[in-house]
């Protein structure tokens, strides 16, 4: 997850777009082939040092100005004028942000489907393994020990879902020029953006520079993956306390261990879950603020977007993949779950459980 | 709005899931008709004054304690004990919850419908309206002012269209029992709770009691929604500034004077909507680290939800009513409009804006 | 709590702002002093519906315009041109702010001084007492039980003393006029400020109408204090759990008892001191969002800050009375402490818990 | 600022901690002085590659343990067991980052000095020039020009000062040992304290491992300072619009140029600060979200706020760095101030605007 948002893909993608520019151009008339190709190969053979670029980007204020000189030196004069024609520095810095939320949404998902595989297949062995349940950190009433792994998937599997649709929906390309509008294309504006999308693999759609519901939209969903990754670790933690010790974390050799209690097996998995989740909501909440942009580009809120999405993806790649690690090698403890249960005294009636199991896993399909 | 999540209205709705259980329950053969009966008949004709209730709530840590109290004082000591059956004081607080989602959504969307379609007007009349377009608060080029008004059209709808997905999705009904398993209910607990939803008018699933995935969805959802509500707050407060003057709210009669100069006329529906910008994120904030909720039911967190949601929606009322107005009283002004552009000096070449306009306009269809 | 934040105490504010104004503008001869008696009878005598004005302040915009037209009902002509000279409807607004932040530091603090009192009491009686001490949820080495209160003691001292100092600091006069210059008031300008200070009994200083500095500071340490009861409410939840139920909550009849499971006592405080923690952390950000207001008055910002702050007191407020009487009441149970700390086979060396214990309640001092 | 957090500053404190301990412990006579001398001399000729170390610790889940390997590796059999004797990975944790904040705050104060030398000296220059005063963003009455400046640097000074006091009290020697009791130390502990505490220029006092009231005062006052350099730069940005142009940013070559606009000098100066104020918020929120540590240590909290301090300082420290710049070149236009003020029509009153920029600017002696 750090490759995706790290100042290499950044210039990739940066490239990958000017390229993909030219050639939309040409196809449509707006520059000569000839031009496009020079673009083109320019910007496949260029070397740029990315965390050079990304130095001079600091301090111009946008990516774009430093990008284009280095191309430009690379050019002929005449075709030099012909790079980035109709774009402007949002159009290349929201659509490398795109790309880059794209393939972080297939990443994450990867982690994600191992912890929901690992949770179907503990639910089912479970589903009628009376346990005793706890409400407001007090024991209740027995629970199919397999409902409570249901109810950690349905919960993921539920926002991993909305997170995938919220980026297929607005992780589009930004093409709209210095304004918004499209200005300098000769009318032929829809076309060109219709082509760099495809070129791109993103959405087509109107420019968005200052229309920011998509970004607070992909950010939040990511927040309650987060949310979903840490209700699990917290119980996995809690079951695991020394008292309870109902399930634990699987030992993996030099995690978890205490610089100091050779005994200690510490739920070093769950830490890492838990820490996203006291990270996340923050990190979301600046993108929800950032949403009043002042006119057709705001000034500040757009531009914290791009590092606190970077940080959102990488403290829930973070967390999925801890948790997948947890899941997958979850050691559960039937001893104690029913030395446990006897000890609330309260039966072993687990109700609907397996229907509900069923009904929770279902909704997956 | 205040209605929705009044007092009142919490009690209307606790006495209609009590009555609906107990309806559901005859209906499936788990109680007799006539118990049923004479709940349902004590839920129609008992007196509680609301703020009492909310009052011994308070103190108890739970609505349902207080409530069944002054329910079965009114019924047969045999009846007494068949109310609530199966059901658990979260699922009564879930319930009531939903119920005022669903409802404040409705209430929210007459004032989103009402400046969705000023904006569709005035972004129609105005589509090829040359005005100067800003970024980073400095004159860039000229755009359609129809398609300001267009973007903030999409963004709202958008927002609004989320919002609305999220409540039907999630708003739905709690029925588990104290620790989630619809246990004590003869096996027929997936039959009652689809009896309970329909009569509450409510989608049914599995109980959610530790899973907040869904309210946090909804949540966020409103937030964006706020935020859509404040770009447009922002952008028009913006260009009503005294030296740019394009766009005035609405004179209205009492409303955004100052209480020592009479020349002023303050933006006060845009304040009312900016001042919700810098309530929602954070109310939303609490509600994300809420996700983390401990086992079977959690400590703290839930209960921290409804009067997070409730300010949610209640800012999002206000400036949704705050913004119909303004949208719906909009004074633009084309000399100044023209003046502004004209100082900026950069022609009148308004790229594909009215073609932007006719794409932003008919995502909404 | 709620008393302080009422409209009747806004309003009762609002009246001593302009009867102590009036009286000031008089004693530096700005105003007649039989002017002046008129308005302080006016203030004293008119009889206004609190919630009344609050409607009429929500459409206004602002109280004091609806205030003044109150007032000046009751004046004579000439004396209603005397009314309010000088100042703005942000001094009284964020003067009655300041007034209730006064108010609710002292309240809060009643209920903070309960616990520190408590919980020395508690810490020096168990200074010695070894307990198996936890860290990342797992048996650790042993504490010295004291040294956990005194930690919890600390914390709470610790914030309370910072946010007693901030409000003292920045909880004072707002008298700046309409731009924050104290004009139209022949030079005396920062005599009248001192002396309505002085009436009001709130710090004296320049107008800050634009400079939230102080208001963010408060609000923040009120997040501090709900974050140090939290502590103490997760440590004594979890230490309450049934299979470690070291200490519990003192029983409180009708309080944390369940809807089904008469056997259950919930930690209902803790859960009141928890919910806080899901609220403040997010309040206070829209605060800290409103930093960025803009120029001599901001829009949207400020406005948001009575709300969030009313919301941080009152829940801080529900938080330290919760914890005031768990704290008052907590029962420890020596045989759980000694059998949990026997099964962790860790010895029972408590290190220098004794002495830490006196140096953190020392810190109080 | 970069520096302060980087993995090698991290790895320096590090062995400055162990090194430290072993010398302290020495001199306490827990240890021959020999074997500290060989501690001490691993610790200053090992050669540890910094980003290995760091992912090292990423996997081992605490920082303390890959550390404690590779010294250990160079010492002695005997030896390597006295070393860190008594403390716990996060002894070295806190301590290295109560070691970064007290850096980074003497980093961001040099910034913060720069700006309110260059804000006084413009307040005086301009204290008693008119200019149109606006409140919510209309224009109201005048001001003098130098209280606008008088009015951010009191802000900023307030937030500066709130920050070092803070640092200064809470950025102290975190040692405790694995349960925080000083186990294991013969009954100097204390001694053993003071004595590192001295060594590394850090606060000295009872350990507070989970007690992280101090880390929030300091998050939430770099917050602080963020909002504050964020107000003047809205500010700035608002009188910079181009129909307003009474201060503009100084030009900088190579920054705040547009893409594709050749006239535009954007405020990139304030963009950095403007974009500051969306993050540090939600920074903060996460680290008030943490105060509810799990009892010795807690589980995910603290391991958050390492990452949201650093880039809480480093947010920070760009937005003064821009902010310096922007204040120290800071160009006032005061014809477009002359013009505005005119256009207004309101006089030119100014008020006690003069004897409120001494006392403003006096506030910070």
């Amino acid at each position: 997850m750090s490759a995706v948002f790290a100042d290499e893909t950044t210039l990739r993608y940066a490239l990958a777009f000017e390229a993909g520019l030219a050639r939309a151009e040409a196809a449509e008339g707006l520059i000569k082939q000839s031009d496009a190709d020079e673009i083109v190969k320019a910007c496949e053979s260029i070397s740029i040092r990315p965390d050079e670029l990304a130095a001079e980007a600091a301090f111009a204020g946008t990516l774009a100005i430093p990008l284009l000189k280095h191309l430009r030196s690379k050019l002929s004069k005449d075709v030099a004028g012909k790079l980035h024609r109709g774009a402007t520095s949002q159009d290349v810095a929201d659509t490398i942000l795109a790309c880059q939320m794209r393939d972080a949404e297939v990443l994450l998902t990867l982690d994600v489907d191992r912890i929901l595989k690992a949770l179907a297949t503990l639910a089912v062995q479970h589903a009628s393994t009376p346990a005793i349940g706890r409400t407001l950190l007090q024991d209740a009433l027995p629970v199919g020990l397999g409902l409570r792994f249901a109810q950690w998937h349905a919960g993921l599997a539920d926002g991993g879902r909305r997170l995938a649709n919220d980026v297929r929906t607005y992780a589009g390309l930004q093409f709209g020029g210095a304004a918004g509008t499209r200005a300098n294309l000769e009318g032929k504006g829809t076309s060109v953006a219709a082509r760099l999308a495809s070129a791109l693999n993103l959405a087509d759609g109107p420019p968005w520079h200052g229309r920011r519901t998509g970004i607070a939209a992909i950010a939040t969903s990511v927040a309650i993956v987060v949310g979903a990754l840490g209700k699990m670790a917290r119980d996995i933690s809690l079951l695991s306390q020394n008292a309870v010790n109902e399930v634990r974390e699987p030992a993996v050799p030099g995690r978890g261990g205490s610089s100091v209690m050779a005994h200690k097996r510490n739920p070093t998995g769950c830490q890492i879950a838990l820490s996203a989740t006291y990270r996340a909501p923050g990190l979301a909440t600046g993108i929800l603020s950032g949403l009043v942009a002042e006119e057709e580009r705001g000034l500040g809120g757009w531009q914290a977007e791009a590092p606190a999405l970077a940080d959102l993806f990488l403290v829930a790649a973070g967390s999925a993949q801890a948790m997948a690690g947890v899941a997958e090698g979850l050691e559960v403890d039937p001893a104690a779950i029913a030395r446990n249960l006897n000890a609330a005294d309260v039966g072993h009636d687990i109700g609907e459980s397996a229907t509900l199991v069923k009904a929770l896993l279902g909704k997956q399909g």
